[in-house]
């Protein structure tokens, strides 16, 4: 492995995988824009947007990717070269899309990843007679379960941001921002071995109460209560993404119960996971104890998300999915209550769905931690 | 003006403009994602990638906005709430699609923004007799042409990276890296009244033949040719771009000789701006006098792009475009000629149509700068 990708073969079989789940769903080619998707199979980490970059996978047959001369260059530190997969390169004024659909019949039943905007994928359809469909099902089959190389990058990812957990109490401290707490934060996350701080979250006091708050200026003070979500890559790409709560001396009586109820709550959730049981009922194990306890209301989303070279992914954890878990699959397990004005707390760890359980890449304590 | 964003009847205006401009092209309904276009339209900067957001203005009657419950405090310090738009919050397990549909007849002829990524446009497809087409010849009528605001915006960004400029000779040093190099430059970015360094390429050396090469380990050696190419957006997130070649020490005599084309070319392409002429046009004056002198297989890129809330935006400024310039466009001019294995040299200004010639944002010599 290099730093920044797995080994050609890994990818060369992803490829054959998705060919092969294609025809399956009965899509003659699969096209993927830049996005996690395109890394997953190539290794790249190309962003164009304006102009086309396109991975090609036919059902039958060699894959092909377009991309602008411009951008060759950038390509090459992907599997891209390593597995000769034919490059169609163009120039500005020539027309990428048919250079794209050069060996698609147009009458071709062509599925696209979901990250491709409408900006390529109107002209795309424009070639074709029928309408492209997403790849999202093909894709995520092959991408929700983790091979052992993937798991042993989250496990290196939650062992890192759990290292900046054990950190964060010297950091927050009455007087401060919640600006200052999160610039000691990031440094953390890059020195303990993130490739970058994809996301700091401190939300304290009433900002806790809000699960999307990032960060402010607002002044931490004595007796807050503080949400502290945490994250980002580890090489060659793979994500932590943990929250604990903290909080600023003593809680009030009835914060430190009702954290109590939420660490129930999230540790039935991670209970519950299993080969074969859905999303809804992992989602349901955390609701269940809090709307039983009487805060389903402050409980304002969903359980958690699947991680890997995106922050969020498949499988999604939320209620009326009736996707079954399957052994290696990875996501968030991150119940919260949320009490408007007032305060906020959330429990998440990342945890592998193994063969009769889960294995949490998490392991630090999930009760209130005091500081 | 806030720091954020333009006074609401400024997106007001743009809304209606939409609203008539979608009229006259026979759509029903534009459904805006986020993006520049939603930061044109509305001020907002959501960047929501997994659950919708969704800014309809349909062709008779009022907008609304789909926006996850999660999502709403952040939608708030947009335009959204001063002017009173309809807001319909959704939370996880909701159809967002029918949500944003509702009002939306099954066979009304729909338009999306060019960002709305392949997730939604299908799943919104999905629910609609035809299939949508691209909203991009709708909104780039608008946002193409900028009004005096969005000029002043883009006076003070090219300003603030002018003095960017005037500062990296001091940087340029043998014996420090480009990306030594690169982290002084982010540096003055932020201080001369930028809100993000969002490219900083340092080009030296061979590394200068790739127009897209951004930054590396390479030791910068006495006689480099070296290419500068940097922007960021000033408030209200309104770009600057602007590429200079610098020397460390003297240059080869034919290393300046050519520069000097390249600078003859860069204003030939400028001159030739004026309301009525076409992008092709502009791109052929640089062309020709590269081609002229031999140097036409070294320049290959087209000319420019427009700039905005967006660094790279309509117009683009390329061979085969018959759009024709008005006043208010703003773009670049940036043509280069790359020696692959040896250096490469690129001058770009962003410039604004007048009317009956153009006005450079940026100041600054063109000529090679010896350091």
């Amino acid at each position: 492995m290099t730093d920044q990708r797995f080994p050609a073969e890994v990818y060369a079989e992803r490829l054959a995988g998705v060919a092969a789940h294609a025809e399956r769903a009965g899509v003659d080619a699969v096209i993927v824009g830049p996005g996690p998707d395109l890394e997953y199979l190539t290794g790249s980490r190309a962003s164009t947007f304006e102009r086309l970059t396109a991975l090609v996978i036919p059902t039958v047959g060699e894959s092909w990717v377009v991309v602008p001369r411009l951008e060759l260059a950038a390509l090459r530190a992907s599997a891209v070269g390593e597995l000769g997969i034919e490059t169609r390169d163009w120039v500005d004024g020539q027309d990428a899309y048919a250079l794209a659909l050069q060996g698609v019949a147009d009458d071709a039943t062509v599925a696209v990843s979901d990250s491709v905007p409408a900006l390529h994928l109107i002209p795309i359809a424009d070639r074709l007679r029928s309408f492209p469909r997403l790849a999202t099902p093909i894709l995520r089959t092959l991408r929700m379960v983790k091979d052992d190389a993937e798991i042993d990058a989250l496990r290196r990812a939650g062992a890192a941001i759990d290292r900046v957990h054990a950190r964060v109490p010297q950091w927050l401290v009455a007087g401060r921002t919640e600006r200052d707490v999160a610039a000691d934060i990031t440094a953390a996350i890059l020195e303990e071995g993130h490739t970058e701080a994809a996301f700091v979250i401190v939300g304290s006091g009433p900002n806790g109460a809000d699960p999307h708050h990032e960060v402010s200026d607002r002044v931490i003070a004595d007796g807050d209560v503080v949400v502290v979500d945490i994250g980002g890559p580890v090489a060659p790409g793979y994500n932590s993404d943990s929250t604990r709560t903290y909080c600023v001396g003593e809680p009030d009586a009835s914060v430190a119960e009702r954290i109590a109820i939420l660490e129930r709550a999230q540790q039935a959730a991670v209970d519950a996971v299993a080969p074969g049981v859905t999303a809804h009922q992992i989602d349901a194990a955390a609701r269940d104890v809090l709307a039983a306890a009487g805060y389903g209301d402050n409980f304002i989303h969903r359980t958690g998300h699947g991680i890997g070279l995106s922050v969020h992914e498949e499988p999604y954890i939320v209620a009326g999915s009736d996707e079954p878990l399957l052994q290696g699959m990875a996501f968030s397990v991150e119940p919260g209550i949320y009490f408007t004005g007032e305060w906020g707390a959330r429990i998440e760890d990342i945890v592998v769905v193994t063969a009769d359980g889960c294995e949490p890449m998490n392991t630090r304590p999930h009760g209130l931690t005091r500081v």
